[in-house]
């Protein structure tokens, strides 16, 4: 048996298929312990992991710290971490047409690769093991998750706004991405079909992504109803709500996830839940881009809808810490809807893990036998995390991804004691490719 | 001169009057440094501070940092920090009746000593070096932050619902804490009048507050507006709105800070303005508690009142981090008023520095020639703070408290690379308060 330090600064380096034991720490508000097999699965828990830790090859010291499942960020666009910034505190078309887009038109595939490795470094740094993404060069995106070790699916995001052509371009991307997935042979990594929203993409080329998913058993990755203007919009142009279109083209399925959501209505919600797709709430986006409605939990909930959490891009969030996200989820929702007992810690975290993993179809999300070692280990020795009379509670309300201290993902470690491998190589190559892109954007007039 | 190794671990123990020289930090988006003479206060900066560096006896290296100003906390309840967690997602009055009054019956003058330890330790942490308290046995929160060597306003909270003899002990209460605050002689230190609320205080007493408060030049702190049924009784009850009535029994002058305001229209935001009093934004409590309406900034702006930033108590909160509180306000206003443009990131740091300073009137609140050197080193070693392409939106919108490295509060390091010393005393005696606390309540008959 390796012995190890937990105080040592250094990160460990293990064969690939070690078996772990992570001692002392707590869970469920109990102390326990965790053994982790040769497959990284979770095979023994508490007691029982205890009577079995001979069998570990390697130990981690989990006092004073509380594990939890690993967070899954049900939707984003990773590589937008180089524009972290970049624009803020504007009117949402101005904020698109003078900014993002005139800058992503610049971005080379070497920025995807580096956008999205700083994106998935900042995801470890707080807790996150699992992301959906929708962005383009998305076979640069792959390279980029195959290398952090955590799980993704990746998507090249359709908008055709009715051209012909260029639907004829976004399948070759998207087929594309399909088949360096399929090459990949990662179990860690999906592609996913991505149509950008009902009104970006008209129905005869939602009906060619609801059938390319079921064909293909992919995900079906969209953006639905996050501002009031896109809704009329469908409504003025099909009379019928968006989702109602989405169901219509075929494209409301088990394996389809919605992105904000903010302005359903209970038929919609209903229609949903019948069809059991997935919804990915973005509280920090919405908030901030100010879509002046609130994704109606409580109907989605009782609708039967599995409904998990998001940051969505960081131009408009601009973090991706999923810990802040749940706390910013729970006070959205007691306050829009004025119900100060919706959307409870419990919830909230469920949220943030159990849900988005079923919708991922990444395990199950809880530290349970048999499942993935998806397992974060939060740190307590943080003034904010005391006292504990509920642990629940702090993780929600008090914690944020600073008190992250060591991550594992299929029971491979991403992070121990803070530390991650190649960390200041990401920050600085993330660093050269906005200076570089900033560069080749002002020589075309853009100024930064 | 003291050489110094950033890196070391160490905590620098220096002599009281030690001059300070902060080298190769960011300010204003550009490299610069900082001298801090041995009155505490900033002597130079940028070329200048370069020039004169020789002066400093101890050097802070500054490098990968961006130095902000010290955080004021406009509103709290320090010692609350024992009860975080103990209620939460529960309707507000079964909250209060059942769950944290009969919980604060029990607190004894100890455990608002450790409570205020507790809350002075993490907003160290996170980058607060000021705050403005309102709770009870507060000449014990004297001694707590007379040790942790930050800046407070610590009043003893009036609540009568007028009974007179309550009034008596209330008064007792405001005199004995002055006195305390008097002896104490430090500067860093001021006791304020507290009258709960308009709702929980009638006329007659809010007079003696406004009497007492004047006559002695203390602030005024009270709650105002927070919540729509309040507003309805104090209407019902005297025929005006709770601003008028504060005006009227003196309360509304220029040393007055009003605590939540979220129901206020645009009359009593004029009328603040008018009377020069300050008001404090609670965003993350209004949301969590439900208040069903957002601080109206833009009403208060027009009206030119000084809007500073608060956390709350941690029972409604249930952190103490002003970085996650700026983000909260400015997402909380873009969204209730629907208007993506209101409290960009510049105004958010101005309410979270310079408004909270110039209410509490601890210096301005700004990193300048003169000014108090209370200054938050940064670090800019983490993947969120990645890109820079705009200091501002990366601080308030990507930063929290776990990127605070360094603190100072008037020329005086509270915390260096993260390291204040005692941590880990204030740590373990909050807990033992807490489980002590908790058998007293047992034994009574309240459950945990």
């Amino acid at each position: 048996m390796v012995q190890n330090n937990s105080d040592s600064e250094e990160f460990p380096v293990l064969k690939e298929k070690t078996t772990l034991y992570i001692k002392d720490t707590f869970l469920d508000g109990r102390p326990s312990a965790i053994l982790i097999d040769d497959t990284g699965s979770i095979a023994a828990l508490g007691e029982d992991a205890k009577q079995r830790k001979n069998e570990a090859e390697y130990i981690i010291d989990g006092s004073s710290t509380l594990a939890i499942p690993g967070l899954v960020n049900m939707h984003t666009h990773a590589a937008m971490t180089l524009l972290r910034g970049y624009a803020d505190d504007m009117h949402l078309q101005e904020w698109l047409t003078e900014k993002i887009w005139p800058m992503e038109a610049h971005l080379l595939p070497e920025d995807i690769y580096w956008g999205t490795k700083l994106a998935c470094l900042e995801m470890i740094q707080t807790g996150t093991i699992a992301f959906n993404d929708m962005y383009f060069y998305s076979d640069m995106a792959v390279q980029a998750v195959d290398e952090a070790g955590l799980k993704a699916v990746l998507s090249h995001a359709i908008i055709t706004f009715g051209d012909e052509d260029k639907m004829e371009k976004e399948i070759k991307g998207t087929e594309s991405l399909v088949s360096v997935v399929q090459s990949k042979n990662n179990p860690r990594i999906r592609a996913s079909v991505a149509p950008h929203a009902p009104y970006t993409v008209p129905p005869e080329h939602l009906e060619w992504c609801a059938e390319y998913s079921r064909e293909h058993d992919l995900m079906l990755h969209i953006h639905l109803s996050e501002t009031e203007h896109e809704v009329l919009e469908v409504l003025e142009k099909y009379q019928k709500s968006p989702t109602q279109l989405l169901d219509e083209t075929g494209c409301l399925h088990e394996n389809t996830v919605l992105a904000h959501c903010c302005w359903l209505n209970k038929d919609e919600c209903r229609l949903i839940g019948e069809r059991g797709s997935h919804v990915a709430h973005n509280p920090v986006s919405n908030m901030k881009l100010a879509t002046n409605r609130a994704m109606p939990y409580h109907w989605l909930q009782e609708a039967g809808v599995n409904v998990g959490l998001a940051t969505d891009g960081c131009s408009s969030n601009n973090s991706l810490d999923m810990l802040e996200e749940m706390k910013a989820a729970t006070l959205l929702q007691k306050f829009y809807w004025n119900q100060d007992t919706l959307l409870p810690a419990d919830e909230a975290l469920h949220m943030a893990t159990a849900a988005g993993a079923k919708a991922l179809r990444f395990g199950t999300g809880k530290i349970e036998t048999g499942a993935p070692a998806d397992i974060v280990l939060l740190s307590l020795n943080h003034p904010s995390m005391i006292p504990m009379h509920n642990p629940l509670s702090n993780i929600v309300y008090a914690a944020n991804g600073g008190m992250v201290k060591t991550v594992l993902c299929n029971g491979r470690i991403l992070m121990k004691d803070k530390i991650i491998p190649g960390e200041d190589n990401v920050l600085e190559m993330a660093t050269k490719c906005v200076a570089d892109l900033l560069s080749r954007a002002a020589e075309n007039g853009i100024k930064s």
